[in-house]
Order: structure tokens, then sequence, then C-alpha cells
């Protein structure tokens, strides 16, 4: 048994204890005569599983008590549809019928244009024009006058671009507007403050466990708020209400990511994690920033610590490099079709010692090649 | 390690030799140095398992060319809101405004009342008012004059009844009506004749795999149905488009499918099943039968060989009941609350040997407590 270095953007490497607990534990789960995949959802063992799990996600991301979390499905692009589904009924639907999308990435691009089936959509700003190799400052955002909510991707996957701040809704003249959030490729590599959020939503296949598993944070008083056409299955309320059960939920997936979090816990939970990706991400951009031969397009105040995209100044090499990184076992190393170039995603599960075999394998390589 | 005789009715008992390959894969799949939960969904090693699955199902369903098999997420549960979002749109939207369903068990009235967010719902049959112990006959059925689809549940898992017969819309006077059913839970359990539908789905978490996975096949003239609210992730033609990738799909779960179908080919396919299937179910129902001290309360013909619901005399002993077969390892006995009593669920994974020492713990209870 070999495990490489695994760069995947997501699905992504997962930490390799958390696997060989899953194997371990996979015909029979402590004594049950079954393994996790094959329990009823409402029988005791899963319920404890489940529970398990939403507390420690619930401790590690310090989520206050009026915030909701909920175990769906359908991934971030399901989620593009929901949340307008989810957000723009209620008492003062007549009233917000627009709803603000900052737009910085792939990722933003797809949510406001789903967003567009089901109100109006303000695009409060835009990096389109640079190639999202940055993020607009609060400044430059133009926000309706009463929007049901403003969306945001804190962490643009394909274009790695980060944000470390919060924008401040209050602050922009709108105290009662939630702020939503995709945080589906950088939760839980940081601690973060959920209390200035409405909602934070995320596909799992990054830093929680398996595709296939959704997880939404969302402010109690935000639910209750859903359009009539919201499918039962993906309305937060009803969800919330019955604890992620209404429908079976993906039962083994949430089992995984419970080993995750569980696997944070012991790593010294968020704030260790924060160490550790900024070393990561410090070598990687220290190494490209030093070189020639590499470059980067995003601007250091907001480059992703998660999702490192490079180019070669070559292209025409990057066939050669990529055998070369296979060779070695560094895997999953080409960027997005849209961007082009490399791309190394470096979530939680990759250790340190991934990182510096990356950085050896760009010096060896700039060596034979430059 | 022990393996226990688990009846539950789903998420439900797997094929012991699957969970091994799955376990022994866990960290690193066929030498790629990742495991299959770690692959990106669009590397060549998932792109090549998601299209044996594929293969494999088609084959062993017999699924016609003209139909497309979509892997989605949601469960049964979201899919009541899909059918009609999907298919109550296109060009004939304005005069197919109903769709009539036939109400037999617990999900089929699920499946209705998610409907009429959407449409007019027509009930063309049910058999509410005896206790769904029986199938409305076709010559009971009042269907509407042109309607978008009827809908059926082909094995209602909770009341335990099940088609042995496809309903003929044609010679109901309907030949351009699409049958939609609900197979969730005795798919791949014997041979059945797709072309005779438009519309076949199910949840995975029975005879197929892990919760979390939902199988859709659908006959490609059906695709282009949907109506402009219905989620792109959700959208059938939108999903057929992307071969089941347009979002992240479920690689986990579709992997777990995978190792089934190949099992379910290494066991002769479903033919093989079928004669199992029938041989579990004729050695349980024989003996309820035989006994007074059990009983079961649904017509003979149309008693479901997946899920068996039966009734000790006096329900002073259940508890009695279930904790001694828990002793014995015949775990997930408990009747759903809505029907009390005790359930067994005997899908594919349950081998004879499980319904053989149900069949010798219901004599041995009976004889401690008659």
């Amino acid at each position: 048994m070999t495990r490489a270095f695994n760069f995947a953007a997501g699905p992504a490497a997962l930490p390799t204890e958390v696997l060989a607990q899953a194997a371990e534990e996979m015909l029979d789960w402590q004594g049950a005569g079954m393994g996790v995949m094959e329990m009823s959802h409402r029988g005791r063992e899963f319920m404890s599983i489940l529970a398990q799990a939403q507390a420690d996600l619930r401790e590690l991301l310090a989520v206050p008590e009026n915030y909701r979390i909920l175990f769906m499905q359908g991934g971030a692009l399901a989620e593009n549809a929901l949340i307008p589904m989810n957000l723009l009924g209620g008492a003062r639907a007549a009233e917000r019928r627009t709803a603000d999308y900052v737009v910085t990435g792939s990722w933003s691009v797809k949510s406001q244009k789903e967003a567009r089936k089901y109100c109006e959509v303000n695009i409060a700003a835009s990096t389109e024009d640079e190639k999202f190799t940055r993020l607009p400052r609060m400044d430059e955002w133009r926000l309706s006058k009463d929007p049901a909510y403003v969306h945001i991707c804190t962490n643009e996957t394909i274009h790695g671009v980060e944000y470390f701040w919060t924008p401040d809704l209050a602050a922009a003249g709108l105290p009662d507007t939630p702020l939503v959030a995709d945080v589906s490729s950088h939760i839980l590599s940081r601690p973060m403050d959920v209390s200035k959020f409405g909602v934070m939503y995320g596909g799992a296949q990054k830093n929680i466990g398996p595709s296939g598993l959704t997880v939404v944070i969302v402010r109690d008083d935000l639910l209750g708020r859903a359009l009539p056409i919201t499918p039962s299955a993906f309305d937060w309320k009803i969800v919330a209400e019955n604890d992620s059960m209404y429908n079976t939920p993906p039962t083994y997936a949430i089992y995984i990511a419970g080993l995750v979090f569980q696997w944070l816990k012991r790593q010294g939970g968020l704030a260790a994690m924060d160490a550790q990706n900024k070393a990561k991400a410090e070598l990687l951009y220290g190494y490209l920033d030093g070189s020639d031969f590499y470059r980067t397009s995003v601007a250091a105040d907001c480059r992703s610590r998660m999702n490192v995209p490079f180019f070669l100044h070559d292209d025409a090499l990057n066939e050669a490099f990529l055998a070369g990184a296979r060779e070695r076992g560094l895997l999953q190393l080409k960027g997005h079709k849209s961007v082009g170039g490399m791309r190394a995603s470096i979530y939680n599960a990759m250790p340190l010692a991934g990182v510096q075999a990356l950085v050896e394998y760009l010096r060896e390589f700039e060596r034979s090649h430059g």
C-alpha cells in the first residue's frame, strides 16, 4: 500500500488515520454487528454518530447556539438554487425581491446565474474584468437598498482567491441583511466568526469528508422564509425541525465527516490547522515568488491558503511537469481547464511534508528545465 | 468481528464481500495511491468506476438504449418534488397540468402530497380505506383525460405491498402518458421490463448501496420537460447531458453501488436473485401463515418479497420478542411506527440463512410464549 500526495481540488485527500479507522470498522462498527453503511438512520447507533458529528462541528467552528447545523445533499451547486428558494419567501417577500452577489471567480459566477431563476440579481461587485485575480474592496461594492441577502464565495477553488476579512453589512447600512457565504473550500481551515454570517454552506468534499454531503449552517431567525416551490427535502426549516432526518441522510458520508472532526480535534482544533495551513501556504507561495520559472497571478493579500494556482513560464512544459510529478507520487496537479496551468490544493489533510515534497519537485524541475 | 442478520428497511444490510473489498481498497484503490473517496470525480480513475457502474446496472436491469441512467442525490423524497418539476414543463405544459397518483401506502401518500406544490393531483385510486393491505386493480383506477404522468410506488416499504404486474397505460387509453414508478425498495430484486416505464427512480439504500445516492432511469424523450424553476443540479436533462457530473456526484456511494452490481452479476444476475428472493419470502410467509401466534395483513397476491410486516397475536409480547431477537443477532425487526408490530426487510443482501434463522426464532418464541 502506497499513499501518494494528492493535490486534488475536491473530492480531495482525507487523513490516512480517518480512512484506516473507517476500513477497520467497515464490517462491524463498535460491536454493533453491522457496518455504518448498513445502519438504519433512525437506530440508536447512527443517531449517536450524527449527534456526535454535529456537536464536534459546533465545537470546532464555535457555532453559536442560535445557529442550526444541517446535513443535506446536492452540494454547493444545488444550494445555488436552494439559497434563493429558502430566503426569498416569508413575511417580507413582496418587498425583498433582489439578492446581491459579489462575483470573484467561477463559483460565484455560477451562484448568481442560478439565482436569476428565482429573483432579481444585483451584482454588487465583480473582478471578472481582472480575471478574478483579486477581491473587490468593500468600498467598491454597490449594494441594493434592501436585498434579501448578500452572497459571497469566501474561497474560490478555481481562481484561488480567499477572503481574510468578513464584510460588515451593518457598516454598509444593511444591519438586517443576512450575509450568505459559500465556504465549501476553506471551511475548517482556520477559525471563522460564524456570528457575522446569516448562512454558511458548502459541499463536504474538500475539508470535511466525501462528496454527497452538504453542510448548511443557518441562523435560526432565517428559517421559515422559503418560497412555496421549495422541495420539502431541501426546505431548511423542515430539515432543521427534523434534525437532518426528514429524508434519509447520507449516513456514511456523515460518519466519515464525524471521523474528520475527531481528527481535527486531536490535531488541536482550528487554531492548530490555521498555523499549519499558513506554514504550508507560505512555503509554497514563497518558493513560487522567488522563482522566475513559475508565476502566480493572484494579488498577495487574497491568495488562497487552500488552492494555489500557478503557471510554468512556458506552457509547452506542462505535460512533462505533470508526468514527472506523477512519477514522484504528486497527484492531480493539473489546473482547472478554465484557468490553465497548475493548481495545488493543500487542504487540512495535506501534511506539510506533502508541500515540502512539491517544493522540492518544483526546484528540481526548474533546475532541469530552466 | 461478528456479523448479525440485519433486517433494517434501509439503509440496510450490504453483502459482506462488498464491504470487505471496500475496506481493503479504502486507503489505496488498485494502486492509485489514494482511496476512492479522495479521487477527483473528473479523473480517469473515478470516471472508469462510474462508467463501469452504469454499464453493469444497464446490463443487470436490461435497460434499453433509449433510457438514461442518472446518479443523483436527495433520495426518493427529493424526487417527489423533482418529478413534477421535471415532467410538467415543455411544449405541452399548458394542456397537461394534472398528474395522476395511485396511492398504496405511506410512500405514495408522500409522493402525491409533495406533487401538489407543482400541479393538480388526481388520485386515480387509493386503498387507504383498507389500510393499504392490497393494491387497487387497474379496473378500479380512474385516470385523468391527459395527465402529465401516472405515478405508482411499486413496492411500499412500510406497508409491504408489491406490484407483480405492470400497469398498461396504453390499454387504459393513455398510450403517450409516461408511467413513473418509485422502485426504491425492490429494484434489482428481480427482472423488470424497463420499457414499460417512462421513469423509474429510487434511493439506493435498500438493494443498491449507501444512502445519499438516487438512481433515476428515464426514457430520453422525457428529457427537456422541466419547469423553469427546476434547480439545474436536479434537472434531469442537465444531469443526463453531463453524465451525472453537472455537480460533484456522491462518488463513494457510486463506487459501493458498483461493487454491489458486480456482486449481483457474480450471483447470477437478477434471475438468480428472483429465485432466491422468492424462496426467502415463501419460507417466511409460509411459516407466518401456518401459525395462529403471528399474523400478516397484506393480501396474498401483493405481499412484498422485500418487506414483510407481521404482528404477534399479543402486542404486549413485542418487547420480549425484539429483545430475544437481538440476543440471537437478528437486528432491526421493529415495525414502522405507523403500522406497528414487526417488519423483516429481506433484500438481496439477506441470505437464505438469515431468513431460516428468523423462522427458527419465530418458532422458538411461539413455543415459549404461546
